[in-house]
């Protein structure tokens, strides 16, 4: 909402029985890479906590969202130090505890999508990679077009070609890279597809009634199951209960 | 595959001691609303099957693939009389069966989604009707830009306005429609997204963590649940087994 707006929301509820305006927050979107616009949107965000403390409504939560850039390709990223004194520099004389969201800044780069190579496939001038995962598995290639780093595992020596890397759903939409620099591949081979840490399994689903992936976390180098692969019984389990 | 690599290889098939090759299968897109594109191809797909008869491979199956197109919009429809006649038409002279996959011409418009209103929100000169339905539930509008008919069950006798229908999910990309004429609407009134028994649940996440919707069918005016809404302990089911 705007300034103006929010200014008579905390009034109102401020002036209410039931609410008790406590904290601020914005979210001015996602992935950024300068500090510019947010270091502008907290000192305006800043003021209007000033200007309601004049009239006697104290926030204590600072909530600056979230949004930090994270490394996908050869993004620059906002150093954290200086991030978090850009916020702080528009704070000077209040006393709040400030709120980060930065989900995806802490666990984009944490999270890797490991798949197995099913085979190469050549048509016409096009070289396919296809992989056992798919666009169920991670969703923004298709959705948001975005870029993923993808690392094969593999004893091939051969030299780099572009390949489109692809999964075997049914649709054009279900590829991780297209035209993307990879040794041949052989079957069983792995692809690595890096940044896939944060929208990657959160936002999977089952489609062409394809499992979901196991989760597998590395903690000191030791490596253990934390979410078993999904089973068919699995993905029919909410409906079997209601089979005649 | 091109038309001579098929060729190709049904002979390799035919002379394996492996394989057996039995059909012909083509596909070519999705949501077709002419005819004459699946003709032409069912025409070159059957000379293809003849070729091959010459030389004494001889198939039994014709597969014609889906892509016929449903009702989102105002879209002309293939009439299914002219659609079979058009396939028969290129199979004089064959004994093949034909196989035909219109997932989504029998089922789109079999299903609806339906979904509560939250509230309205007016932003500068935006208005926005905000459902708890969201793109966790149905893809299409975020992932194709598709069209969805959008009906309002209200009491609501007000004149439609142009608003986006949206739901709770972070993202800007979860949305239903944009600039879309429904009256006033009132928390809890109904929103009913049409056309979604194909790639609607079916592309359903768990993203924002929001379980997915329970599934009721309705069979001679009678309603039953078929699948029931997950719950929280449905999401981390797979994950609390690893736990300590």
């Amino acid at each position: 909402m705007d300034l103006n707006s929010a200014k008579r929301m905390y009034i109102r509820a401020n002036n209410s029985e039931n609410l008790d305006p406590v904290g601020i927050h914005f979210h001015i979107g996602s992935q950024l890479t300068e500090l510019k616009p947010i270091y502008e949107s907290a000192e305006i965000v800043a003021d209007l906590v000033r200007s309601l403390q004049n009239i006697n409504i104290e926030l204590k939560f600072f909530d600056v969202g979230g949004g930090l850039g994270v490394k996908y390709d050869n993004e620059t990223l906002i150093p954290t130090y200086d991030y978090a004194q850009a916020i702080l520099g528009t704070l000077k004389g209040l006393d709040l505890t400030v709120i980060c969201e930065p989900g995806r800044f802490l666990t984009a780069n944490a999270g890797y999508f490991v798949s197995k190579v099913l085979y190469e496939k050549q048509n016409g001038e096009k070289k396919f990679v296809v992989i056992d995962g798919a666009m169920n598995d991670l969703l923004r290639p298709a959705l948001y077009k975005a870029y993923h780093k993808i690392e094969a595992i593999t004893d091939s020596t051969g030299e780099e070609r572009a390949v489109d890397i692809v999964g075997p759903v049914c649709e054009s939409g279900d590829f991780f890279a297209k035209d993307y620099p990879l040794p041949e591949l052989a079957h069983n081979d792995l692809v690595v597809v890096h940044s896939a840490g944060a929208y990657g399994f959160g936002m999977g689903s089952n489609y062409n009634t394809r499992g979901r992936s196991a989760e597998v976390a590395v903690e000191a180098g030791e490596a253990r199951l934390i979410r078993r692969r999904e089973s068919f019984d699995d993905l029919i389990a909410l409906e079997k209960e209601f089979l005649d």
